[in-house]
């Protein structure tokens, strides 16, 4: 059966290709108007849904082997990702049956230990424009789509606390990086940005703190044009100082009394 | 030989116990009095120092393993260790050459593989008061001591590159979590947990500000006696208040606008 033998080839591969014990997976995050969503896969002929990821060649170092597992799932190439945690605890893997996995893909027995051993997996997020994301499955997989923040399922090993824990991350990112390019148009309102922060935050925040601190930042540029469509009270339009956003950035923005 | 047995015993137990091509790396800075340390370790038979660390248990988690290491190699049980960042590039190894590594352990030429190939290691930080330390070498190294942070030599493998990170990692956690707690004595003054800070930051900190920020994240109690041997101007004591230290620390403190 073709099916089976692309298994055993693969199965083989990552025992002569690839590092044991050691993998990647991915939280990608997408936002689109205010919506906040998550990439996920569901396993061939199951209902069961898994953070994309991947393991890491001999010759490849963890960040390609993250970025390359990204470009596979949603076809981007040039997003940032950010490491957040590497999970190794000794019961990930405890919901997770040998029976199932044969079930599901066609293992021969022998094959079982590969699949079933613990590995220490290495945590990266991602967030993305979901408008400009291909979703795309891969071999061990029949499906790949957003799910709403709020809406994931219970899913295989520990990937649910995998998205806790990059969510608290990514939200503690706001505090000392700036965030949004890539995310809104060239030209945004301060409330589209104050949105941007809302849905990731999953609260609302007060609009003259907001834009108080946003302007403290000095990445963002006024324009002098405002909101087209509105009228007495249209807001004013801006964009990111590429440069002064860049070393923002790079800086990270440090409490110093 | 005694030795050569031992190493022999070792390297075996490496093939059969432990999880193969991960392990963990421990950089445990030492304060003290204004001064802020890192301890290494020197490898046998040369002047090479090098981080402590280890490898992974079948049966352990990573948590645990790292926490195995920081044990052994300073008496420690009660202090937290924070994952920081898993480094797993090609070249982390490229100094590391296989004959130097004979030359200092007796390996037989088939072992060398175990000791030359890429791990993926899992970088963990802890800040201990470094007068409550016994330094303790392990099997591999002749001697374990503390280094000024800015006299740090030239390390093997990327472990320079780790302690840079986990420096910056330690100083963003100001920002989002209190410290100090284990790190000074119960009782303290306002310019001692400054000193802190500054040490720990590498820069001196405007006094009004930090004062204000302190009291602000309401972990303090303010005691009624002030510090003895001053006169008129005598700072007042201060301690922290476990409970709302214990919370501040779980809950973080995030930009919410």
């Amino acid at each position: 059966m073709e099916y089976k033998k692309q298994v055993q080839r693969l199965i083989q591969e990552f025992k002569t290709d690839f590092l044991p014990s050691v993998s990647v997976d991915l939280v990608i995050f997408g936002f689109h108007d205010g919506q906040l969503k998550v990439l996920l896969l569901r396993w061939k002929n199951t209902e069961d849904w898994c953070l994309p990821g991947g393991r890491i060649r001999h010759e490849e170092s963890l960040d390609d082997a993250a970025y390359r597992s990204l470009h596979g799932r949603t076809g981007l190439t040039e997003i940032f990702l950010q490491q957040f945690h590497t999970f190794g605890d000794t019961r990930r893997y405890v919901h997770f049956s040998q029976e199932q996995t044969m079930l599901r893909l066609g293992l021969a027995e022998e094959d079982l230990q590969e699949f079933s051993n613990r590995d220490v997996s290495v945590g990266y997020y991602a967030l993305v424009e979901f408008a400009n994301v291909v979703p795309t499955p891969d071999f061990f997989t029949d499906e790949c789509r957003w799910w709403d923040i709020n809406q994931v399922p219970p899913l295989l090993f520990d990937h649910n606390d995998m998205i806790t824990l990059a969510l608290k991350t990514l939200r503690r990112q706001l505090t000392y990086q700036p965030i949004g390019y890539n995310l809104l148009p060239e030209k945004f309102t301060m409330p589209d940005l104050q949105q941007l922060y809302e849905t990731i935050l999953g609260q609302s925040l007060d609009r003259r703190n907001f834009q108080k601190r946003m302007l403290g930042y000095d990445i963002l540029e006024r324009l002098e044009e405002r909101k087209t469509g509105g009228a007495h009270k249209a807001p004013y339009l801006y964009r990111f100082d590429k440069e002064k956003y860049e070393k923002a950035l790079a800086d990270e923005i440090l409490f110093v009394g």
